[in-house]
Order: C-alpha cells, then structure tokens, then sequence
C-alpha cells in the first residue's frame, strides 16, 4: 500500500484537484491502520471541507470506509428490511414509534442508533430511560430479535465502518465536521456497511438541525440518496422542518411517554404525521405498498411490537419511568397565537437541564427535559404554564431559562400576525 | 487562557472570518504548550493556507511565535548588525562571501543558519565540509566572535521562537508548507527573534525556488518586508532569478571552493553580482553608505575575515577539502548556445547525489554535488564536458542523471535562437 503518500493526497485536494480512486483507498486504508496520522488526515478533511468532493470521490470515499470494516447480512431473514436515519432535531423520537410501527406490518427495521452530543438527544439515551433496557446486543441476539419480532433498536457495534468512527472524532475536534461529502458518507458508510434492503432519510432542515439552510440540505440529501442507490439500497430522503421542535417534550423519560402515547393512538399530530410519512416510505422501500400504516396505530399492533421489542431487550414497558427531582414553570408573559418556537433555544435547553451530555462518555439524567403547552398556530393565555423545565439539579435552571430568551414569539389577540398566522408543512420535499 | 477553543479558532477561519489579536495569541500560546494538539493546528494551517490572512492577522501571527521563546539582543556590540535571509536556491552559496564581506565593511553579521532539506542546500551542510569546522556555538561564543570578527554564521539555537519549530515540522507532514502568511511569519519570527537591526531578504523566483511565480514571490517579499518594519527592523527584499542555479556549483564542499574564489576576487559573475548587490543593501540598512563592498573582495580584506572566522569555529580554511569517491561526466550533445539550464533539474540531480538529505537528521555527503561547465548564453561545442557529477556511491549516477534530462537546450550555432539569445536580468525587482 506504498504507492501514494500523505503530503501528495492532501496538496492534491488543497490545489483543487479530485482525488483518484487509488488515492482515496490509500487514505482511508492507511488512516485506519495508523499509518497516515491524525494531523494529515485533518488537514485533508480542512481542504475537502473548503474545496468539496464529486459525487465519484464520495461515492469511493464510502466504499472505502465501508471495507475498513465488517459488513452486516440480512439476506436469511424471512422479511425485507428497511431502515431510517435522521440528521438529528430537538425532540426527534419519531425512532421509537416507528421501528414497531413499521415491523407491525410486516418489514423488519435494524435501527443501530447512536448516543446524544449537544443540543439533539440520541435514541439509546432515550431508551435507557426505561428501567432494565439494555442497549448492547450481540450481532445473533439482534439477528434472532429481528426474525422473531421485525425491530430491534440496539448500540452499532464498533465493527461498522471503523475508518469512520475513527475520522469522526477528529472532525469533531478539528473544525471539519460541516463538510457535506464528509457528513453524507459517514452516515452512509454505516447505513451501507449495516447492510438494510431499502433506507428512509430524515434530512432536518432549520434552526434546530444541523443543516440551517434548505440549499444545503437538499445538497446532503441528494448526495446521500445517490450513495444509497450507488450501492443497492433503495434510498428515499424526506426533507422535514427542524425551526420548530418535534411534539411537545425533549429529554429522555419524557419522550419515551410521548412516543407511547403515538403507539397508543394518540400523541401529538405533528409527531403521528413524520412517523407515518416515514413509515410509508420504508414500506414502499421493502415493496409493501397495501397496508396502510397508521391503522396499525390504532389497531394496537404497533403497540404490541414496542412491548415486546422493549421486553426483549430486558426492558419493563410497564414500569413507572424515572421522573425529575426540580420543576420549574415558566408561564406565558401575554396572550395571543404562539407564532414561533425555536427548536435550537428549546433543544439548548433540554441539554443545559442535562438530558444531553456536553462530553463523549458522560451520562445523561433520565428524568430532565422541557415540555412546552403549546405549539406554533395555539391560542395561549397570559399567566398560563407554557413551559416546564425538569431536571435533578435545580441550579441548572437559570441556564436553561436564559437559553429559551428570545427563542418563543406570542402575536397579540386580535393583531393581524395573530390572524393570519399558519405554521410551515412538517414535509418540506421528498428526494428519491 | 481559556478565553477560547481550538474549534472556535479553527471554525472561524474555515468560514473566511477574520482571526482576534487574542485568539492568535491563544492558539500560538497553546500550541507550544501542547493543548492545542497538532491535529487542530494542521486543520486552522489548512484553513490558513486556504483563505489566508491579512497584514494584521500576519503580524500578530509572527509576535506571537516571536513571544513563545527568547530574544536576542545585539545593542551591546560596538558596530551596528545587518542580517540576510534567502529563500532557498540552487547553488546559493551568497551567505558564505556575503558575511565576511560586510563584517570587512564595519558592519556585524550574526547569521543564524539552517541545514538542508530537499533539493535546497544549506549553508551550515556547505560549511561543515569544512575539517573541523563547528555550527553550533554558544551565545556567548557568538556575541564574542560577533564583536572581535563581525561575522558569524552559525547554527540557530532551539529557543527562538519555538512555536515556529514545532509548527514548521507540522506544516512539513500535512501538506501545508506553501501558506504565504505561514512563510512569511515563519521566516521573520526568526529573524526579529534574532534581534538584528536590519535585514535584506532575498526571495528567489523560478522553477529552482520555493515560489515559481512572480506575483506570489512579490506577495510574500512585501509581507515580509511589512512585518520587519512593523517590527523595527530595517527590511529590504531583492527579488532574484531562481530559474537558473547559481554559479557553477551545487553541492557543499564544492560551493565552499567557489565562495573561496569570489573572496579572493574571482569567481562566477553572477554569485560576485549578486554577492554585492545584497552587501550593499546590508550596509545601506545599517547606515553605511561610504564604502562600496566590491572593493572589499579585490583587496583581500573580505577574505581576511572568512580565514579569521572559519578558524574561530575550529574549522582549518588552509586544509584540503573533502572530495567525492565517484565521478561520472556528461558531454555536451551539440554545438551551439546554452539557453536554459533548469534550477529544479540541477538542484535536484545534486540532491540525489547525496547533497542534500531526504530526511531531517540524515547525513549529507561534504564531497558530493554536480559542476557545470557552462551557464546559460555561453557557447559550447558537442563532445565537451556540460556537467560533472561527484558522490561517493556510483549506484546514485543513474537517478541524478534522469533529473538533468530535459533540464538544459542547446540552440544550434546560427540558429536565430543563438543568435538572439540573452539571458534574463538576476536582480528582478527591489522591495523597500
């Protein structure tokens, strides 16, 4: 592997070059043995970020990440399988609801998920909140739950993509985590590598996702599909809005109620709608096109998998959930029709009051987050509660409070904004 | 120091912003340190290199590399100090005429040197060609020779500016050697360090120099003579021709015997033109304008002082000087008129003889290099000697002579092109 060398990958990418096929394995391969440093590897990642990669470089880029490591097999299985990967949004729990809801009818989902950094929660951290659930599967526990109940949401085993663990903790430190080739084949390298049929993206768009700009993430989206499609996996992205947060709650235990409550029939109407668009979408992906899945919501079938799905991973669905020690009420400083709630201010929240952790590794409290009474379009009252903030160190409150300053909007009774005010659709655009 | 973080510093060049006095001051201050590790300074030197810097941001760049070690200070030496700094050519032996020739002017040279690396010599390997000469010398060993002698040229110690050490190894590995901001303060950390109270830098242009192009050249000799002035230090820039090697030599002890020449009054044309263009601005800088040093060469006292110097560094300037093992000849394939002998070619074919090293730390061989016979515009006849090549391993005649190939033309004799022939000025343009 001693044809290439560091210094000339990098000036080839720095002077505006792209990078050849031959180049691209040399530096994966040899980033992963150690052979090519930490120090060249970030400077690479600094010119891509600045001078970009075409499709051909990223597609490689993947592939290349994907042969560092394991690749996963679902072909024994007796049902197709479809997966979701969303780009992370403040109280994104549409994951929970949807694996069951999806398995119940008829398509398996491996959902390996990931842990919380900053502002958007991680599935496991939410899951984690129930008593006893275990999130550490082993490949033939996961493979024997997904034949027998269709969903398993379990921790990605460090064998996927190591290239790309490895790459993402240095972007992480070095500045380069906004390179949208870097963004789109660490995700897909993953997704591939995990080896599902067909793959639904949630590509937030808004102040509270990682893309703020719509530009940028159709860019993503589109590059993603296209890596999907690249190696065989039937790729859909819907692009959603992320300028107002997902439901009314962003934390841990409280998130796992709220997305009981959508398997149970009810919920918020905003959560219910991504969750069944997505559904949809992943069950055209594994070809089932007649079930209709928000029948499965009221029927009690979605409900049925989550229970087992939660048992069988040592989890009691039925047990009290952990509950905050602190409560702090803020109310509505005047009435009118909430016309902007921000989902960075929110999210920021929820993390300051530490159902988000600042630093790989440390833990996260179960029972903290923010529940906020109303939504963008309701009618709120002077001195009605309008947010609740939760958490077991009440001194993380005054935090919490100055980060949700400014990041709410209330248009007087009766003005013109007032009237005339009507929220933004949820879907913004469907790429496939 | 914790007013910032790496990431902050790094994010905010990456997206073409502007960097504050104090995160420049942090980043440096906490890069010698060791908090700032390598990989986030290699990702910021990328983003540097790639949207650059203004003046400002290069000056405070350079203090704060200049206030990570110590300062010299030259105000106790009874005669003023003028210091030369090069970019790094083929052939260019000019520092080793150039300090004794100003030190016989009235004026103190305290010429802190490098080693060689890549297809540039360097000037302590030339001199180390010498029996028994020694680079490395004491402060106090300096300041001494520097008042009793007025020249010295020897090794620069570890404790000026250290973060331009350690950063300059970086730059070497990632990719990111070639950031004209970098450069620019990289050189002039050293030489305000240094503490000399003028300076002439001589920036090459041409395929044998670091900078090929004329505007970048012009681009960093002005950054650099900006930040002298700015600094106190009376700063003058020449822009020479690198295109061409210097005189007829490139290797060590070969150089040292042609700068031997020009102090006893001979030597090649153009190292004697370019010797005493760079003296002048030197004493012009320190205040002497009485004296024209061309006559400090034909009148012996310029090699009075090389004698005095070499023996003051235990070297023997009488003793035999080292010869290579192994000789191969190329003849010249026509008749007619030189008119190109490429820098790059030659710098590179007496590198690969064993010149220069590939790596810091390895040995340099004293005998090796390459003599040509012929500069361009002289006439020469098929079948003459055109170059000479000396190392002490025959193994490395095949790789050095694959490097002059395509890098000399011979227009034939008559030819238009002969007859028209003249070669380009050495001095392009003066900076002040």
């Amino acid at each position: 592997m001693n044809q290439h060398d560091a210094v000339e990958v990098i000036t080839a990418k720095r002077d505006g070059g792209e990078l050849s096929d031959s180049q691209i394995d040399w530096v994966i391969a040899n980033y992963t043995s150690g052979e090519v440093a930490d120090e060249q590897m970030s400077s690479l990642a600094m010119a891509i970020l600045l001078n970009g990669m075409n499709r051909r470089e990223i597609g490689r880029w993947t592939n290349a990440m994907i042969a560092s490591g394991e690749r996963m097999d679902f072909s024994s299985l007796s049902r197709p399988t479809a997966d979701k990967h969303s780009t992370g949004g403040v109280g994104d729990k549409i994951t929970l609801p949807l694996a069951p809801l999806v398995a119940a009818c008829g398509v398996a989902v491996p959902q390996l998920s990931g842990r919380g950094l900053g502002h958007t929660g991680g599935t496991l951290d939410k899951l984690e909140a129930i008593p006893g659930w275990r999130a550490a599967l082993s490949n033939e526990e996961m493979l024997d739950q997904l034949e027998e109940l269709g969903a398993v949401i379990c921790a990605a085993g460090s064998g996927l993509a190591p290239a790309d663990k490895k790459l993402y903790a240095l972007r992480d430190v070095t500045g380069t985590v906004e390179a949208i080739p870097l963004i789109a084949s660490s995700i897909m390298s993953k997704k591939i590598a995990e080896g599902t049929g067909s793959l639904v993206l949630d590509v937030k768009v808004g102040t509270g996702a990682f893309m703020k700009d719509l530009e940028k993430a159709r860019e993503l989206a589109s590059t993603m599909v296209e890596l999907g499609k690249g190696a065989g996996v039937n790729t859909v992205a819907l692009l959603t809005d992320m300028s107002t947060p997902l439901g009314f709650t962003a934390g841990n235990a409280i998130e796992v109620a709220e997305s009981v409550e959508v398997l149970a029939g009810g919920g918020p109407a905003d959560v219910v709608e991504l969750t069944v668009a997505l559904a949809r979408e992943m069950l055209a992906g594994a070809g089932v096109t007649d079930i209709d899945p928000a029948d499965r919501l009221t029927d009690g079938s979605a409900m049925d998998v989550w229970r087992k799905m939660i048992r069988s991973q040592d989890g009691d669905p039925d047990a009290a959930m952990p509950e905050a020690r602190e409560k702090h009420v803020v109310n509505a400083p005047g009435s009118g029709v909430l016309t902007r709630l921000d989902a960075m201010a929110v999210g920021l929240a929820s993390w300051r009051l530490g159902a988000g952790r600042a630093k790989q590794g440390a833990e996260v409290q179960a029972g903290a987050g923010i529940v906020w009474h109303a939504r963008p379009g309701d009618e709120v009252t002077e001195g009605q509660p309008l947010f609740t903030l939760l958490t077991d160190e009440s001194e993380r409150f005054d935090r919490a409070l100055a980060s949700l300053e400014g990041g709410f909007d209330i248009a007087p009774t009766g003005s013109d904004e007032a009237t005339s005010y009507s929220p933004d659709p949820l879907v913004i655009d469907r790429l496939a």
